[in-house]
């Protein structure tokens, strides 16, 4: 058999105890399918006295997790303490300048800190992989970047953020606001205590902005994904959107248009019908475009210790069987240098919600306002609210611009019979 | 640059025209993602003398593909024929002798010969890769050899035959019979002049028998497969199937059940709503359930020039990088003895249709004749045809044992009032 590997595992919260548990539990079959045996080396997390329920006996406990890149018996370094900075950031610097592999499920460090670990990675031949940042346990990562190998892919969508997708599908189940399903998210730990990093949409643009380098072999570029979170949507356009034939999803997309790279992330109004509109509840997905393998769809559990763990370790296994994959899928030196497009040039359909005074020549005067950008209306819906003497309007615009679509809100948004500013959702098939 | 990687392609169909347009129109991106050249050096097909649309200029052209092998420029064979013996089984094993990696999409030989192929690449230190032969461009193999790694995967099971789907969803969509679509199929080239490989089940399980032996680090064991295919399927069945929820799908099912792996092949009926239910047309998709990271789901284009050229060119740039995987997720020498169970113990729920004649107390004796085996009835539906004087009645059991059913089936089916064989569906959640 081929000498043993030897892991250190920095953190010990809900995935690191994953991982300790996949290791020890399941070292036979690991040894089965790797010819070697695994075994944890040393740990560290901020407590040692706090009852884990995994068994550390006999395993060398580091208090500072950056020491554990010092020590030289230890073969690869699972960071999974998070964040974009500070300790993980050093941490991974360090082991990769010592010649050991990295493994992380850290999407914010990978997004900020992504090519220049690379590089330090290729520098010290030893490997940094991190299937764990996106998706959880779906090996979405493996399979952009060896398995769809063979093709150009134009176009990665998804679902990355199973607590914005988690609060969207209990509003239209509930027919709750946001809030109040936020607080019950918090409570059955679906969401954080600080919910922003989910809910407007920044975790879900870290992940996006590895995706679509690694689809397109270019340095991570998260400042220019386009980002809008979830706050913003209404119980009522959740419900015009059913109506309309629609669901919402906050989805990231990296697409290839006119040469260059969009990289979003906001809510997105999808049909019905289609794979990604019928994805509930904490679940990721991820729908590719290939040019010869057609459309590709993958759909699990995205977050969670047990499929964040299956995705550390099998980053493990592949690198205890000598299974080598260029962080981005290229040499760096092989890398592209990526274009991005702008959002301001996007095309598409719109969804329209607006709140108006309930007065003769509203609709008309909507009509030619969205007219003047060239915007035809292609579906539209009015509810009088007779009390207030107001009236909801909702409609679908055909394909046009960004610019356009903008530009015709402001200018709506100035009449005297707006009550709320417009608000619009873009449309995705 | 690493040395150039030289291919030779044995086969000049779909695939291997696939095969040579993404080596030769992409060759830029596949240096990109593999730093090296690779090149087509030699290509073997059946007549040298047709149009195939595609450049074989400088390309060598041998006409004996098993020739292939001897060639001292080759470092892989891609074998795209078929067949699970003759010229592509010679081919293979000659090249593995001769230290050439070989790349197949070809299901009957790796099914039938797999483990013998495996034992002589692993002996030759090199590699049999065959991606391509299961579920077209969708990177499944990848996926649960090392994507998967970490988990025991307790049961794979999915729509693995395009062709069968496609009957399946057009029967329904259409209401039509199974011979009007069948002979629509084969005029579309979605069916093989001869369709009994396909609609017999065959194919599907001989990509069940290689899935299971991956899920489980075992020798592919055909034999053991349960098989039915879908030519006894009805328009009533599907028509009563979705009057009880359900949608008619052929399935193939890994599973493991009390410590032994259950293979079949099968019409199933599977709630409408399920994701495997909206695998519509010549789709694949595979369902897996893993211990850590969950249900897994897994859905694109199952055949085609276009998505198995994908997965063939996908191993060719795996060996191209050194990213080796064992066949069977295991060296041989630590594939496991796998133990396979047998249909008659199978549990589960079953639907029944019967033709009877209208008669009283005809109810009464199939529910005691079904009672006898202890087999209770969730849903039954009964319609009686007038004109005929008889009926046609479609039931849902509670769970049972294959052997129940089978033997109170066999009971009802001797009454006198039963004028066709009673038909028997099994029911998968």
């Amino acid at each position: 058999m081929n000498k043993s590997l030897k892991i250190a595992i920095a953190g010990l919260g809900n995935v690191g105890k994953g991982v300790v548990e996949i290791l020890t539990l399941k070292a036979e079959l690991l040894t089965r399918r790797t010819g070697r045996k695994i075994i944890i080396s040393a740990v560290s997390a901020r407590n040692k006295n706090i009852d884990r329920g995994i068994n550390l006996n006999g395993i060398k406990w580091l208090d500072n997790p950056v020491s554990l890149a010092d020590d030289k018996d230890t073969d690869i370094i699972v960071e999974v303490i998070g964040g974009a900075d500070g300790i993980a950031y050093e941490l991974c610097k360090k082991a990769l300048s010592n010649k050991k592999h990295v493994v992380t499920a850290n999407k914010a460090m990978i997004s900020k800190h992504g090519l220049e670990l690379a590089t330090l990675a290729e520098q010290n031949n030893v490997t940094l992989t991190f299937e764990a940042a996106i998706a959880g346990g779906i090996p979405v990562i493996k399979t952009l970047r060896e398995g769809l190998a063979a093709n150009n892919l134009n176009k990665v969508s998804g679902i990355l953020n199973g607590t914005c997708n988690y609060i969207l599908t209990e509003m239209k189940k509930g027919k709750r606001p946001f809030d109040e399903v936020l607080k019950e998210a918090q409570k059955l730990g679906y969401a954080e205590a600080d919910p922003s990093f989910d809910v407007d949409g920044i975790d879900a643009a870290h992940k996006l902005s590895i995706l679509s380098a690694i689809t397109h072999n270019c340095p991570v570029n998260f400042s220019s994904v386009y980002i809008e979170g979830i706050k913003s949507i209404s119980l009522s356009d959740i419900q015009y959107a059913e109506e309309l034939g629609y669901t919402i999803r906050l989805l990231g997309i990296s697409e290839l248009s006119n040469g260059l790279i969009e990289q979003r992330v906001h809510p997105c109004l999808v049909p019905k019908d289609s794979k990604i509109a019928e994805v509930n509840g904490a679940l990721n997905a991820v729908l590719i475009e290939c040019d010869s393998a057609g459309p590709m769809f993958l759909m699990g559990a995205g977050a969670g210790g047990g499929p964040t763990a299956s995705a550390v370790v099998a980053d493990i296994i592949d690198i205890a069987c000598g299974r080598i994959t260029h962080p981005f899928g290229a040499l760096i030196a092989n890398l592209i240098d990526g274009k991005f497009g702008d959002i301001m040039n996007h095309r598409g359909e719109y969804y329209v919600r607006l709140l108006v005074k309930d007065q003769q020549g509203v609709l008309a005067s909507i009509t030619s306002l969205l007219s003047n950008e060239n915007i035809g209306v292609e579906t539209i819906l009015q509810k009088a609210d007779a009390r207030n003497m107001t009236a909801q309007i909702a409609l679908i615009t055909h394909e046009t611009g960004e610019k356009n679509i903008r530009k015709a809100l402001g200018d709506i948004g100035k009449m005297d019979y707006v009550i709320e500013p417009p608000h619009m959702i873009r449309i995705e098939r």
